[in-house]
C-alpha cells in the first residue's frame, strides 16, 4: 500500500528565520515516524527547511515542483516531481498528500489550503491564520489548529491511525 | 489581437439570490461592452447566472470546466472548454482573464482569488472579503472593492484602457 | 448549448507552404458552418494559419495556449485561453475539441491525436499518417481518411449532424 | 541532489504475458541499481509489472495517477502520486523521468513517448515501434532500441553515468 504522505506547505523566499526552524522541526518528526514528506520542492522558505529536516533525519522527501525540471529544486528532495504546470501543481500537492499541514506563507500557501479543504484532506494550520470562507470545514472537523510542530505530530499520528483503520 | 475576457469567480451550488442577481447583472454590463465572460462554466450559482447574464445581452461566453466533457456545462455557455483537470482548472480561469471579478463563494472562489493575484492579475471584489494574508496585494493596487456590478464595470473599463495601451 | 467546436492540430515553426495553404482553407471553411476553430493558439504554422483562414473567413477562434499569457498567441485568435500547463495543454486541445482534424506536424501533433483517440474523440487526418498502434481506433471507425480540406469538411459535416441528434 | 529516476511506460488492461514479464524483469533490475521506477501508477499491465518487479528487488516505486486519489493505485506503489488530471498526467510522467523505457501499448504510451522526445528525453524502447513522425529524435540520439530488459538496463546506465557528470 502506498506510504503516509504528509504535505507541508508555506512561504518560499522571505519565509521567517523561525517559521523555517518549525518547519525543519516538522519535517524531523515527519521522517521519524517513517512517513513521506511532500512539498512544493523549491529551494526556498517552509518548502527547503521541512525537506532538510526530514532528509538529516534520515527520511524519504518528495517534491512537487512548478518548472519543467528539477533546476531550482532543493538539494534535499530525493524525488523531484517536475509538473510543467505552475500552479496548477498546488493542486497535485494537495491530492498526493495524507494530510496537509500549513505553515505562514502567502497566496500560494492560501490557495494549498483552499483546494486540500475542498478535496476532502484535513488542514493542520502551524501559524497560518485561515480566513473565515473556510470556517465551514473546521465545524466539520477537517482543520486542526496546533501551536507547535510537537502538536502538529499528534494530529498526525492521529489521522494516520484512522487512515491505516480505514 | 485577443479580446478582453472578465472573469467572474463565485459560489456554485447554494448561492443567494441576491448573489445571483448580481452575477447576472455583471454579466449583462461585461456583454454590453463587447467583452468576453469568462467562467467556471458549471450550471449552478455565479457560473450559470453570470453567463446567462452575457448571453442574454447578446455577449459571448467561454466556460472552463472541471471535467472531460461538456456534460454538466450552463446551457448558456458558448464556448465549454472541458480541462478533465478538476480544480486545477482555476489556475486556467485566472490565466486566461484579463481581470477577475469574485463575488461570494467558498473554498474553489479563494482559490481563484490567491491564483489571480499571485500572477499578475488585478482582482475585483463584489460582495468576497479576501484575508488579510493577500493585504499586500491591495497595497500594491491589484486589489479593487466594487459595491454593485456598476462599480465593478467602472474598475473594469479601466482596466481595458490600461491593457489596450500597452 | 455549447457551439460545435473544430481543433485542428498540425506543426508549428518550419511548417511547408503547402499544408499551410490547406490549413487556412480548412479554418476558412469551418468559420462558413458557423464553427468554432480551436487550436494551440501559437503563431506558427498550422495554428497561425488556420486560424487566419477562420477569422478572414468571419469565424470565431480559439487558442489553447502552453504558456502563462497571452504572449505569442497567433494575432488570429480571438480568445486565448492561456494554461500554463505546456503540453499538458495536448489533452485540454482535445478534450474542447467536438472533432480533431490533424495536418501534418511532429512529436505534438502525434500526442493529439493519439489523447484525442483515447477519449472518444474522432480523428480526421489531412497529410497525417497515424501509426499502426492506433488501428483499432481505424477499425471502430474513429479515423477517417481525407484528402483534401473539403473532405475534411464533408466529414465535419456528418459528426456536427451526428452529435446535434445525440 | 534528486535521484535517478527510471520511467517505465507500456500498456495497461490486455498486456500480453510476455510484456508484463518484461516490465518486472526492467523493475527488479532499476531497483537493483539504486534508482527509482515511475510509472502511470495503475494496477494493471506494465505498471502493475514493472512496480511489483522494482518493489520485490526492494526498490522504491512511484506512481503518478490519473485520479484525484490513490484508489485503483498498485499496491506496489511505494508513493501514490494522485494528479487528478487525467491523460494530462502523462505529460508529467516523462518530465519526472531521467529517462523513459517504453514497451508495448496503446494511444497512451504512445502519447508519452512523443512528449518525452519533444521534452528532450531520451527513450529506450523494448518491443514498442515508434513511428516515422518521430524519426528525427532517433537521427539525434534520443532513440536508443533494446531488444531485452538487459540492453535496456546497459542503456540506462550510460545515460546515468552521463547525467552524473553533467
Amino acid at each position: 500500500m502506498a506510504r503516509f504522505v504528509v504535505g507541508v506547505m508555506g512561504g518560499g523566499e522571505g519565509t521567517s528565520r523561525e517559521t523555517c526552524r518549525q518547519a525543519y522541526s516538522l519535517g524531523s518528526m515527519v521522517a521519524g515516524e517513517g512517513w513521506i514528506l511532500l512539498n512544493g520542492g523549491r529551494s526556498a522558505g517552509v518548502m527547503e527547511a521541512s525537506a532538510r529536516g526530514a532528509r538529516e533525519a534520515g527520511g524519504l522527501t518528495v517534491g512537487i515542483l512548478p518548472g519543467t525540471s528539477a533546476a531550482g529544486a532543493s538539494p534535499y528532495v530525493d524525488i523531484a516531481i517536475p509538473t510543467g504546470m505552475g500552479d496548477a501543481r498546488n493542486y497535485i500537492n494537495v491530492l498526493s498528500s495524507s494530510a496537509v499541514v500549513v505553515l505562514p506563507g502567502g497566496a500560494g500557501t492560501l490557495s494549498e489550503a483552499a483546494l486540500a479543504l475542498k478535496n476532502g484532506k484535513t488542514v493542520i494550520t502551524l501559524g497560518f491564520t485561515l480566513p473565515e470562507v473556510l470556517e465551514k470545514y473546521r465545524e466539520q472537523g477537517f482543520v486542526v489548529h496546533a501551536s507547535s510542530p510537537e502538536e502538529a505530530l499528534q494530529a498526525l499520528k492521529g489521522l494516520a491511525r484512522k487512515l491505516s483503520q480505514e
